[in-house]
């Protein structure tokens, strides 16, 4: 067996540009564990996302508004989480332009 | 749809005794994810965890120290995570017995 590697989930993180940066942790069948970067993004306005799958979110680092469609706004700082279950309408509408968000996200489809 | 509401991982802690305490924060076929709270714990002397589950593991808040068999002791502070393939026996040396090492865990079953 390879031996196990630690990941510093908060530190060595990759570059962004105009887009988040997003990186597989763990993929399985019907799962995915990635880690997510921002650096004051925010999903495009009036845009949504409108998922097949729930989504299991964590902040580890930074900070980020989250909006939830019909349920508001959701202040989220390191060891915030949260469950989006599929079809719950949602967006990004800021993230900490002064530091790197660090984001856990768990997409498990049905 | 009922809102989302946050859950804050490394407050409100769950009470700890001669055990770690485990919660689920998702369950669905096949995958668990867990949050642990250890406060000095570790495996029992001698003991070994050896899973038919893959087992990716985070520290969100405190210090641990796990022992992989063949593979040595890995140092795992906040922000450190770890994947432990099905079968890879490993082991909770040490967890700082001054504050709480808070872990997240994802189990996902063949």
């Amino acid at each position: 067996m390879t031996p196990p590697t630690i990941t510093k989930l908060c530190q060595d993180l990759p570059p962004t540009d105009s887009n988040e940066a997003f990186e597989a942790l763990l993929e399985r069948p019907g799962l995915k564990l990635e880690r997510i970067v921002s650096r004051g993004h925010a999903t495009p306005p009036g845009e949504w996302y409108d998922q097949e799958q729930d989504e299991w979110v964590a902040v580890l680092a930074g900070a980020a508004r989250l909006r939830v469609e019909h349920h508001g706004s959701y202040e989220l700082g390191p060891g915030d989480s949260l469950l989006l279950p599929a079809r719950c309408r949602h967006r990004v509408d800021w993230t900490d332009p002064d530091q790197p968000t660090v984001w856990l996200a768990l997409h498990v489809w049905p």
